[in-house]
């Protein structure tokens, strides 16, 4: 205790989820979380502001890499296609190992009103970043909104249907199909 | 006072802005608001649940307006078809009249954190009640939801950009051309 401790994060992360899952979000504390986890509640204060954030500190992350991408994508790019480099560019972070982590913490998420407005949040956060973003590439006001709420639906709804898909399904192809989707929709 | 009072809700909810707007959402209280319409706390809560609702009860009726068109419209459109119909008809709902209302209430939302995140949840609750109607249209689950995300989004971007247009611009031009927009886009 109190000494450098190596993925001190992870382990808390995995702590949390598993004690959110067997007590239920409520009935959780974050000394238990840190017990769990062999850290002290000082570590626990060292990685996150409290228990919500340790569902929601990938969020930021994310959004940050997402936000890159759409940064990064061709000047002569049109808004959508940037916008489709970012949305595919979430991939990165969801491979195999994420994709269990990412099915707990749905359910959690899903079980607890709280959460699911603080997820909800994030989500909106993420449109406006984006919609900035799209600013930022000269990307009229009516069209980077649009773009943005499109592109956050895409990734939404890609998300969701790969957690529940097999797990040898990758999340890029369920990005990729998804937005095959809406082309064909409009 | 205690007798029946003619559109008692319409005054309610014109009483609750006119506060909002001059002592903020939390420094209004519910006696406040009924002793400006000129009604007793009892008749305000035969109307709303709390000072909160007073902003949201609208959004129930509007959701069950699109619901409804979702529902009516020909057997053999496209998902995306369907979808538009429902989010034309919210046109409805919002004349000239309510417009200047909107603006209102959309000021009070957006500098209350607890407000704001009331309002996304409405707007989640109405895309999952879109999705079901799709989903009862015999859609796709995939494509439900992408096409509900997708019309919600068009409706959140029509009518934001709906409030800050000028007073002659009738929101079904806006959401006509935001629907162009997301064609044009994809």
């Amino acid at each position: 205790m109190g000494r450098w401790e190596p993925d001190a994060a992870g382990r808390l992360r995995e702590a949390a989820m598993a004690l959110y899952a067997e007590r239920g979000y409520d009935g959780t504390t974050v000394a238990e979380i840190a017990d769990r986890a062999g850290v002290t509640a000082r570590t626990f204060f060292r990685h996150f502001a409290d228990k919500r954030e340790v569902l929601f500190a990938g969020s930021e992350l994310l959004q940050e890499h997402m936000v890159a991408a759409l940064a990064a994508a061709p000047s002569d790019a049109t808004p959508m296609t940037a916008m489709t480099t970012a949305v595919l560019a979430s991939a990165d972070f969801f491979d195999d190992i994420r994709r269990e982590y990412s099915r707990r913490r749905a359910a959690v998420i899903t079980s607890t009103p709280e959460l699911r407005e603080r997820e909800l949040i994030k989500m909106a956060t993420l449109t406006t970043a984006l919609t900035e973003g799209l600013l930022a590439r000269g990307v009229p006001p009516d069209i980077a909104a649009l773009a943005a709420e499109t592109g956050v639906a895409v990734f939404r709804v890609a998300f969701e249907r790969w957690i529940n898909a097999p797990d040898d399904v990758p999340i890029i192809d369920v990005l990729q199909t998804t937005l095959k989707n809406l082309a064909g929709l409009t």
